[in-house]
């Protein structure tokens, strides 16, 4: 499979996690990255449609804004109360200038699996008149089995897919990140009804290392570990995906190195390795 | 749904790692358990048929040996070696009077799942004249999709029960552990699954801590999580299974206090949560 173009590369603000995303948005855009996926956090004090006019300004698009979800709650209260932080989300979006938000849809631990699903899809429906009014989009991240007790409890891309086909809306799609699902053996054939279903909004890279010392910090860089990248790009390019490759590592060790350096390794191993 | 009762407590040999399996047996039947199942690394040096005898002697049942597997190799040489080691595991289980030995599969990082997954197959094929042979059975455990990477590529009961399906043979089955399968959608389903095929030889109870610091080692004592191990056991128990209750923790954490008030703790944490 021939590598993935450079002008397809797009960078989250989290994998670079020291800088400021003015920092960032002016070295992706001097290392010739052409998209960048915004975490909230960034923007903090910040005039959010000003930011995303200079974002724009350094010729980068804004891929996603990361992120929403977290819907279940014991409570009813605390479940209304996610649904503004949503809103919230979603507001920023529009303001950024971001097509969609990305979700991650949350877990009560202890709480049935299958109670928080039901809380996480009525949470989904009751945001869709406000996306439509802002035109932005929803993307489930089906988030690995190991954060099933905390963060998602949609653990699969099938799970997440299902979720898509019962809510029938253009604004309800899926974000597939290698990280969560590159072990399951339905892989494939998810990602080709993700792309029947119109709903494959997002494609996240990064590698799983071999020990991992950390649930959440110690992803790799791509070309650190055994995710088979290449295969699962052509999958997802299979659908007619034509989007970014968005690169999303969350590296405690890889934070604490020299960003300039890292952002130079960024860009290697896009090439070598997606 | 009822408590389990004490009579199918069974402990595993690496639950109370500290102790020898003379210790561990001892004080396992003087708390009332019944049943333990045995690691092979506590057989080192011993006469393993005298082993068995010893364990008897207590008035313990021995449920399973732990652990054979990790068919998988970059080379044939390799994989030789590994049936080698898994034809001593059978040998090792029928001079101790154990009925079956637990199989972690294996995995190589890099190597695609879909390859060591024809490996592990192969492998265990390999084995069933001397599982016939010996009397012993082997017993697929799915392991937790974030160990797919080194230690296993059949990440969900559905895996294993398509091997099982595959491999057609009474000596082959599956060992259900909930820390490994507690997330997916499609455990009841399976797990009835599991019991049509007459394949469930084997039930491992413990939780899932929130936050897990480790991957390996930093399990729960049955109580201290989020897995729902009541509404599992009778899933289990519908099938018609009436094996025992395996405790199987892997915790630092727990390995280091006093061990005996820690068997007191799991017979508790058996009698209010399993």
């Amino acid at each position: 499979m021939n590598p993935a173009p450079l002008g397809k590369l797009c960078i989250h603000t989290i994998t670079t996690k020291p800088w400021t995303i003015e920092t960032a948005a002016a070295r992706f855009a001097a290392a010739g990255v052409q998209g960048i996926t915004v975490w909230r956090d960034t923007l903090a004090g910040r005039d959010i449609a000003k930011t995303g006019r200079m974002i724009r300004d350094h010729g980068l698009s804004v891929v996603s804004l990361c992120r929403g979800g977290f819907f279940p709650g014991r409570t009813a209260a605390e479940r209304l109360s996610a649904l503004d932080d949503n809103r919230l989300a979603i507001a920023e979006a529009r303001a950024l200038g971001a097509p969609h938000v990305v979700l991650v849809c949350g877990a009560v631990p202890g709480q049935p699996l299958t109670e928080s699903r039901k809380q996480i899809q009525e949470g989904i429906a009751a945001l869709l008149p406000e996306c439509q009014a802002a035109g932005v989009k929803l993307a489930i991240e089906p988030l690995h089995p190991m954060y099933a007790d905390s963060r998602s409890a949609v653990n699969t891309l099938g799970q997440a897919n299902d979720m898509v086909e019962a809510l029938k809306s253009p604004y309800v799609g899926v974000a597939v990140d290698v990280y969560h699902v590159w072990w399951d053996p339905a892989l494939e054939s998810e990602i080709a009804r993700c792309g029947r279903l119109k709903a494959l909004f997002a494609y996240h890279v990064c590698d799983w290392r071999t020990p991992t010392t950390d649930l959440l910090n110690d992803r790799g860089l791509m070309g650190e570990g055994c995710i088979p990248l290449r295969q699962i790009r052509a999958w997802v390019e299979a659908t007619g995906f034509r989007g970014f490759n968005e690169v999303e590592v969350f590296s405690t060790r890889l934070w604490a190195t020299d960003q300039d350096e890292y952002l130079k390794k960024i860009v290697q191993a896009y090439k070598d390795h997606v």
